[in-house]
């Protein structure tokens, strides 16, 4: 949930109510790193999470101008300055790394392909938990053997990126690689030995009992925690949620460049119609990201959806309001319930 | 399972075994649907369905010949007559529920929208069950508003055409209602009173246990009994299914018109590129369905996959050999394993 959602009062009551709470790090620096970490840990002793994206090859793009100049009326609309090409954002993932490992972070878990073996054999030396980011079967294999310590299994139901182990603007690789939650996790967990933890579509206690029953060890929710009150996203993407149904999501490269699944809106549309037309008008991750920031960040302010990236999985009808704690303990009972169902039918 | 793999001997087995086997009857005659009810009566007493399509309005297509040309060479490939322009196929949908009626079936199931009233009057009158499938949520809120007695959701993991109430060669609806099972279930089960039974991706006992853990009051199972000995389809056709990973299928218009999850082999992927670049290599279905019969079913004579419609869903590696009889039983077995498995958590 990297981009704001996860405030450290959210990753903090989940893990106080006993779940893993996990801040998506991905965007940060190593300063915003180590001050989110400080507050969660002022917050809990309990364990919690660290997620990043490992470092992808630098993007390709020679002529952004057709990038620039489709969301260009975007930008007036919203009476920010006209964009200009983007840089390479400034990720330095090694620092990233460093900063997790000492920040009082239990957990590290990565996603868009393989840790690098210096960075995992990092984690390891400081005893914490590696976690990767599986979309198929293979990709899990690949996991287990680079020494992970469990793995997720994103299934095609999941808000936001794409896992999948590949970059560049080709579909191909990603298209074949959503698989739906119900068929990935057995799949998977036939295939490795390490914990599975299943995410994907998750809203409930019937959903995390499902893929209990599918033989995953744990369950992993994003889209059910969006909607809690200490989510850190505007109030007008929460209403889109809580207004949309499970088939008014799409997966997108118009925001990031990369495939992620979000609610459909105005930007999405136009910026994929455009797109059809001429290649150039995404570019490749994160350029597009950075690209697109900055309208993304004052349609929040603003309270216009329609240029939000409204990350969200199928599961959409089933999010609910109210705190993370509440949440939590929702989650634990209904998943009692739907096992003690289970054994008197 | 309409096309053949569903003979008698396997819906009959399914039926004395406990579960209710279904004929997918959509393609054949009033006659031998009534000879494929007699066959399955003489091998069992125990209930049994039915499944049709919808009536669909009558496709349009002015300009057959580039599909008919696109096809050619792969008739050629194979030994036949270069392919014609294909008319309408003279299925008879009033017939075909006149003759379901009165031939033993317990259940009517239809997919691709809503059951005409009056065939939906005449199911009811008869003391039958009648069955609709709904890939989305508003989809399952009027099939109950139209007098089912039971849904099967369909989630974006099942094999073979999709049952969303569309038609067409626009993609967008389509697209759009491919939601996982795991997502599926819960909200259907909140929205529809009637009971629910969930189909796409269930391969083996844990499934069947993730779809109860979810609301379901059943599951529906279709390429997992693809490859037990009664099921009437070509080696070839198991063999790839064997041969498959969950990353090897896609949903395609290629085969028939409209879409259809199944293993990606040259056929779908050489129409499919030159759909790309001429729309009219495609007809609408059932014109393409039409159109490409006979390559198909040369194909399977000459065991030549490439040419084959291999419908399939995701949870392709957990294809099994052996009878109906034994994939009943163990699929019983591994679902009381999964529940107990639940409970010892």
């Amino acid at each position: 949930m990297a981009g704001g959602a996860d405030t450290p009062a959210l990753v903090a009551a989940v893990s106080e109510a006993g779940g893993l709470g996990s801040i998506g790090a991905a965007y940060l620096t190593p300063e915003q790193i180590a001050a989110a970490c400080a507050a969660i840990r002022a917050k809990t002793q309990r364990p919690f999470g660290i997620n990043l994206f490992v470092p992808l090859p630098d993007p390709v793009a020679d002529d952004m101008r057709a990038a620039v100049a489709q969301v260009a009326p975007f930008f007036g609309e919203l009476g920010l300055p006209a964009p200009e090409s983007p840089s390479h954002p400034a990720w330095n993932f090694e620092a990233q790394v460093a900063v997790a490992l000492g920040c009082g972070a239990s957990v590290v878990s990565f996603t868009f392909g393989l840790f690098p073996p210096a960075a995992r054999d990092a984690v390891k030396a400081r005893g914490l938990t590696l976690v990767g980011t599986a979309t198929t079967v293979n990709e899990a294999i690949a996991l287990e053997r680079a020494g992970v310590d469990a793995i997720v299994t994103q299934g095609s139901e999941a808000g936001a990126h794409r896992g999948t182990d590949a970059s560049g603007l080709d579909p191909g690789p990603f298209d074949a690689a959503m698989i739906g939650t119900l068929a990935l996790v057995p799949q998977v967990v036939d295939a490795v030995r390490v914990p599975v933890i299943a995410a994907g579509g998750i809203m409930d206690g019937r959903g995390i009992a499902a893929v209990l029953a599918l033989g995953a060890d744990a369950a992993q929710l994003g889209t059910a925690f969006l909607t809690c009150d200490e989510a850190g996203i505007s109030e007008a993407y929460k209403r889109a949620i809580f207004d949309a149904r499970e088939d008014d999501t799409r997966v997108t490269y118009a925001f990031t460049g990369r495939p992620a699944r979000g609610i459909v809106n105005r930007f999405m549309n136009e910026v994929e119609a455009a797109a059809a037309r001429d290649a150039l008008v995404v570019l490749p991750f994160p350029l597009q990201h950075t690209l697109t920031r900055p309208l993304r960040v004052a349609a929040a302010k603003a309270g216009r959806p329609e240029f939000l990236s409204l990350w969200a999985g199928q599961g959409l009808r089933l999010a609910r309001r109210g705190s993370a704690a509440a949440l939590m303990a929702a989650l634990v009972e209904e998943t009692d319930v739907a096992i003690r169902r289970l054994q008197s039918r």
